[in-house]
Formats: C-alpha cells, sequence, structure tokens
C-alpha cells in the first residue's frame, strides 16, 4: 500500500484561469504546489485525494489565475505620482520632474520602489520589469517583498545621480548580475533609456552586453511622433529603422511604445522576433497616440503590457492597463470584436513570460511557479459570473485581489503584506513626499 | 454660559475635497452633520470645538469627496455582465441580452437592482439616475440599501414583459411617482428609451408628462452614426435636430451618450439648455465612437458622467468612468492638457446635481446633503499624496473607498453593507445567473 506524495499547499479554487496552451478554465479545480511550483492541477476531489499537503487554501468562492506580469514599469517614480498632470510634456518634465529627479538617492529609489511593489502586490502582480538608476535599491525591495523583477539600469548617456557618463552607466548594469545571481525571484534586464538619450555606440554596446550576459535588452522607442522627428533629424532613419541597422533588434529586444510606427516598421520588428510593450494608459495620458497593436499582432509580433511609471499613469495596476487596451483598441478601430478579453489576458501572461525569456510564470500547469493571485467572486462589481476572461478583463479593477502568491509563498492576503506592515510602508510614503518638497506642490495644487 | 450646540456625528478628515463654488480643498478638516445634512465645515480645532456630537468618526487617514453621482445606468442588468462580450453589436443584442431580456420579471429586477446598488455604493456612488423596466423594484431596492436614484420606467414603443403598448408604459412611467412621492431618497425621471425605439407622439407625450411632474426627462441619444442613419431615413433629421423640432430639448432634457454631433447639433443641445451625460467606457467597449465632450463643454453644455449598463461596461464604477474620460480625450485630441482632473471630478459631483436638478448633492458645505466618501491614504496606490484631485481621477479604483454615508447614515463602511448582507447578495446573483441560464453561457464560454 502506497500512501499519496506530500506537499506543501493545496488549494481549493472556485473556478481556475490555467491560461495553458488551450487556455483550459477548471470549475471546482485542485492546485498542489510543492517547493515553489506546480504539482499538480484537476478537479478538486481528484488532487485532494492524491497529495498530503502541509496546509491547505480554501478559494472556493474565488476566480484563481496566474500571477500578472508587468512588462514596463519605472518603480521609483511612485516618488512622482499626481505630482503634476494635464500639463503638456515639456513642460510636466522640465518643471515638476527633471527638477526632483536631479536629486535623487539611492534611499528614494529604495522607498518608492517599496510602495511600488506594494501597489503591484495588491492589485495582482507578481513580476514586473523595470527600468530607472540605482536598481540594486529595487533589488532589495523586490527579495525583501517577495516577488519577482527583472531590472535594468537606466542607461542615459549624460551624468545622472547614478553615474558620470555612459560608459559607467553601462558598467552599473553590468555589475547588477552580481546582486541578481544568486537570486530565484530577480534577475538582469540592460536597459538603454531611448534612442535620443543614447549614442549609437552606447546602444550597440548595451545590446552586446546583454548579449554576453544573455539577458533582455529594453529600450523605450518610437514613443510619439516627436521622437521619430527627432531620430529623423539625428540619423536620417526612424527609430525602429534605426535600431535595425545598428543590429539591436532581435528576439531579446524588448521594444516600449511603438505608437509612432509605419507598416515598414512593423513589418522590421516581426522579422526580427523582438517583443513589444504597449502602455495603453500612459500613451493615453500623454496624449502619446494609439499604437497600432492589433496591425504589430496581425504582423505575427508579440505584444505585452506595461504600466509605465506612476508620474505618467498614475497606477501600476495591470487589471486597469487590460481593461484599458480592450478598450480604446475597440473604439479606435470602431470594432466591438477587436481586442477580446482572452487575447489581452495572455498580454499580462503567456506573451510577457516569452518577451522576458521566464519560463513558467503567467502560467498555472504542472511544473510551472507557483506565483498565483485570487480574487473573491462574492465581490458585487464581479458577480454573476459567466465568462472568467471578461471578468479579468472587463470587471476586476485589480483591488477585488484578495491573494497574491509568489513561488509558493503568500505576500499578500485580505489586507496584509506578509513582508512589510502598512504603517512602514506610510513611513516610506512621507520620505518621498518630503524629498519632493514643494517644487512640484506649488504648481499643481490646482 | 451657552454650551455648543448638538450634531448627529463630527467627522475628523485628512483631506477635505469640498467641490464647492471654489473647489477648495481643506486639510485637518472637522465636518458636523445634523439631520443628514453638513451643518458645518472648516478646521478640525474650530469644528470639533463647535459642537456637542453624539458619535464621532476619525478619518485623518483618508482623502474625503463629496459622494458620486452616476448619470446613466439600467441596474437590473447586472444580471448580464460579463455574458457576451467581444462581439458586433448586433449579435450581441441579438443573440445574447434580448432572448434573455424578453423573460424579464420583477424578481430579477429586484435582484440585479440590489447587487448594482452593492456595487455603485461599495466604489463611492451615493446617486444614480436609471432606466429600465420594474423600476418600482428598483425604488424598494434604492431606499432598502440606503443610497439616492432618480428612476424612470424605460418607454419603449412595443410589448416589453412590463407593459403592452407604449401608452401603458407612459402610465406606469407616471405611477412612480406615487412610489417616490413620499421618499427623501428617491425620486422619478421620465425616460423614453430613444427617438429609434418610440414614436414621436409618444416622445411628445413623454415630455409633456415630464414637465407635468417637474421632473428630469432623459433619453439614449445619437449613439452611433448607425442611429443617425436610422433617424436620417425615418425623420429626415439628425437625431438632436429631431429631438428639437419636437419641442423636447430644454433644461429638463437629459441626453445620454451624444456621441455622433455635428457642430450645428452641439449648439443645439447648447442653446436649449439640455444637459449631456458621457458614458465612455460603454461608447469605447460597443466602438460607437467618441462623444466631442471638450466641443460640447466650449459651447457651454453642462457634460456629466454615466456608467450606462453592466452589459457594455461591465461595471458600475465611476472612479474608472471618471478615469477613462480624462485619459481618452486627451489620445483622442493629442493633447495632455484636455479634460483636466478638477473639471473631470466635476461631471460626476457638481454637474450631475444640475442635470438632475437635484439640489445640495454633489457637494460639502454647509446646507449640503450629508453624502460623503471616504479613501484610506495609506493605499499603496494612493501614496504619496500632493494633488487630491489627480488622485480621484488618475489613481483611485474606487474599490479603495472605506466609507459611504447618505444623508449622514453609513452604508457601507470597510467590507460591510448596513442594510445587505455579502451571503443575501450572493443569493441574489446567484439568482441572476440562473434565470440567464444557459442561453448566454454556451454562446460565450469561449
Ligand atoms: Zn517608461
Ligand atoms: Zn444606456
Amino acid at each position: 500500500m502506497t500512501s499519496a506524495p506530500s506537499c506543501d499547499t493545496l488549494i481549493r479554487a472556485g473556478i481556475l484561469v490555467t491560461q495553458d496552451a488551450e487556455r483550459r478554465i477548471l470549475h471546482d479545480a485542485g492546485i498542489a504546489i510543492a517547493d515553489g511550483r506546480i504539482a499538480a492541477i484537476g478537479p478538486w476531489a481528484d488532487v485532494k485525494s492524491a497529495f498530503r499537503p502541509a496546509s491547505t487554501m480554501d478559494l472556493a468562492d474565488c476566480m484563481v489565475l496566474p500571477g500578472l506580469v508587468n512588462c514596463h514599469t519605472h518603480a521609483a517614480m511612485t516618488a512622482f505620482r499626481g505630482l503634476a498632470d494635464d500639463l503638456p510634456l515639456m513642460r510636466w518634465l522640465e518643471g515638476s520632474i527633471w527638477p526632483v529627479e536631479s536629486r535623487l538617492s539611492p534611499e528614494i529609489v529604495h522607498s518608492g520602489s517599496l510602495v511600488a511593489c506594494a501597489e503591484m502586490i495588491r492589485t495582482g502582480t507578481t513580476c514586473f520589469t523595470d527600468m530607472y538608476l540605482f536598481e540594486t535599491e529595487t533589488a532589495q525591495a523586490v527579495e525583501r517583498m517577495g516577488m519577482r523583477a527583472v531590472l535594468g539600469e537606466g542607461i542615459l548617456g549624460f551624468p545622472t545621480p547614478a553615474y558620470t557618463d555612459a560608459s559607467r552607466a553601462l558598467a552599473i548594469a553590468g555589475e547588477l548580475t552580481e546582486v541578481t545571481a544568486g537570486s530565484a525571484l530577480v534577475r538582469t534586464g540592460i536597459a538603454p533609456h531611448a534612442v535620443y538619450t543614447n549614442s549609437p555606440e552606447t546602444l550597440r554596446e548595451s545590446f552586446a552586453l546583454a548579449k554576453r550576459l544573455n539577458v533582455p535588452w529594453m529600450i523605450h522607442l518610437a514613443e510619439n511622433a516627436e521622437e521619430t522627428a527627432r531620430c529623423m533629424e539625428a540619423t536620417g532613419k526612424r527609430p525602429v529603422a534605426y535600431l535595425h541597422d545598428l543590429g539591436c533588434l532581435s528576439p531579446r529586444s524588448v521594444l516600449v511604445h511603438c505608437v509612432d510606427l509605419t507598416e515598414d516598421d512593423i513589418s522590421l520588428i516581426a522579422a526580427s522576433g523582438a517583443h513589444v510593450v504597449h502602455n495603453p494608459r500612459s500613451n493615453m495620458k500623454l496624449a502619446s497616440g494609439i499604437a497600432p497593436v492589433p496591425a504589430l499582432q496581425r504582423a505575427g509580433v508579440n505584444v505585452c503590457l506595461g504600466t509605465d511609471g506612476a508620474a505618467s499613469n498614475n497606477t501600476l495596476n495591470l487589471f486597469r492597463e487590460m481593461n484599458a487596451c480592450a478598450l480604446l483598441h475597440k473604439v479606435a478601430h470602431g470594432d466591438p470584436t477587436a481586442m477580446p478579453a482572452p487575447a489581452v489576458l495572455d498580454m499580462t501572461t503567456a506573451n510577457a513570460a516569452r518577451a522576458l525569456g521566464w519560463d513558467g510564470i503567467g502560467v498555472i500547469t504542472p511544473g510551472s511557479a507557483a506565483d498565483i493571485i485570487a480574487m473573491p467572486l462574492d465581490e458585487p462589481g464581479l458577480c454573476p459570473v459567466y465568462t472568467p476572461f471578461s471578468h479579468a478583463v472587463y470587471a476586476a479593477g485589480g483591488h477585488e485581489v484578495c491573494l497574491n502568491m509568489v513561488a509558493g509563498r503568500v505576500i499578500y492576503e485580505r489586507g496584509s503584506f506578509t513582508n512589510i506592515e502598512i504603517e512602514e510602508l506610510r513611513d516610506h510614503a512621507r520620505k518621498l513626499a518630503e524629498w519632493v518638497g514643494t517644487d512640484g506642490k506649488s504648481k499643481t495644487q490646482n
């Protein structure tokens, strides 16, 4: 007589959205978790009798999904949330963001990253991709909070509070691998800020560095028509063609924004195997334009979603990003069938895992990471339920999330973060506001 | 020696967004409430020493705002939330909504309205405007839940489960005043569904009825180009001109959608004093188009916000509607200064009160209704805070709301509704899903 194998946690899920290759949805499902991974899924009765769990979790009244993956943000920019809005881009940057950012410190990045992690965890994100300065601080915040991230030191061709020049920036960017080497949760990416803030040499070197380290290479690209005009003037080429000719387009490339694209640009991206990160709310708020996502998808490009930073969104909440994505493209194309819910959910799960080259996230299937979120189906705004995909994309706002688990460990549950107290978060937020001071405040109080 | 006057409740508010004529924001404010109205506001120390309260409420860590006003919904359509999405309009209506709706009953409207009220209360709405069938059921749900509403029996020129013809519909619509006459919370509106579902006689008669009862007259109008084409074919006129010529445009008129407008249409609306209800999420999801809200506002038209029903949104959450409104018009006009946050908050407060002719709601000022909502500022997604308007429109998702008070009575607080248990709400939702049955389910499971 053989006894059932042991597992760490056994979850009963009312509705399980697997996001596996067949987009299977199971009702009254069981999920067995062992060593931070999914050991089994199936009908509750079957999974229950197949394992001896150390603990069980009853989510019979919940919809359970894979944790969402945010493919572009600037975590520490939570410091600037709502500091200035409704302004022309240059007045916003020059008048409010840059003067404060010039005083950036590791401590501020640390505080800002903790607040950002808390917001993302609270609203169902389990992994994010970051680009900013002092990223070792962000790495520490992510490790502490227990979520996953791909972190890239923002590379800029001019002095910043974090480095004196581009070659120092490249060095710091590469050194991040030493911090992330031993981590199961945090990985390194190489992140030149944009084509207009870096020399062609730096862009090429950064790409070579990403290749050598075998990590993703990510860059803001073609965010608006102005960027295109500047690039044409400086290089004689549109941003996508410019990167292509520099040899920087490959399946390692993660291109953020891609709003201002021609048919030729789309073909270049598709042929290269590069990935695109769509940030609909940031693009809308800054009036950058509407990225041609349906055309990119028709061309075979893998498109993911990002929130961008809190300075231009003003949230780091992927449920609201999914919703904006689905609604924006319907109205932009005059077609209510554009951007259907299952395809949008893919953008924050399977597509994101592919873009980051991170196997086993964004899906709940045997062998995958135990990165799981849940939302209660008795939340008035989520009932009744007919189609789980619809609820994830059109109804949920993110704050319904009642459980966030990464690698089998609960990091948030019904109002409480496992690894930080609300009081400490409040102190970090206070520190951010004090640091920003009245520079921005006085300009935006009305 | 005189003692301080008594009051029912004394609130300490960390940040008080008054939405008064000067859009004043007070920090560390006191709010005294007596007999369901605001007795005083001012610095906490002053208000505290001026009243002897029966109870006090500490919202020192919260942002406090007037309860939001939803100017257009179909509450009971929560029954259809997520039943079918991503479909062409006619396939959606004919294949999923209408077959089920033909079996509508008072019991279903009752259950659907309770779920809708719960969702709206949960996300900061204190008053809404409704148009559907069996509205006496909605009236009972609203009274029970303790919120405010302007309810109009939907008038259609063909038989419905609620009546046999338009004249019976008009009679029922008028009889609703008998139900609402004694209520401080619920009022009647007259609500012909649209120009394409009613004869010109019924439209005129309904307007005369609204005039006689001295209540708002509300109608779906110019929702998309197809409606215009049908109206041109049937009447030789565009919808706005048609209503104008019928004598149905006045400050009593509340025109819902107004997406497909010409400059002449805008002039007619502005000259008439009619109000417009913008429903950005519904318009986006159904790909109806983008209402020319900035142009309407420039012409002097009073524009409010509505969620439309859960069948086409899929939420009844005004915070998300405000956010969609601000972001959509920025990107549509290529202008990040379009639709600034304070103007958007006006659309769910002061502008709404004006459209509905309901004095004293949408504002926190001495004498106004004590309709108050609060959200904690230690919510990670709401910190730090520089500009309260920005947080209300760009950062808040609605579920941060921790308190909802109407007429001085708490109707929701930190997860609990005062007048209904979550278990009963769940039962109503189950009843809705059973009633819908598999008609829609089978069509939309993928
Ligand atoms: Zn960015
Ligand atoms: Zn409607």
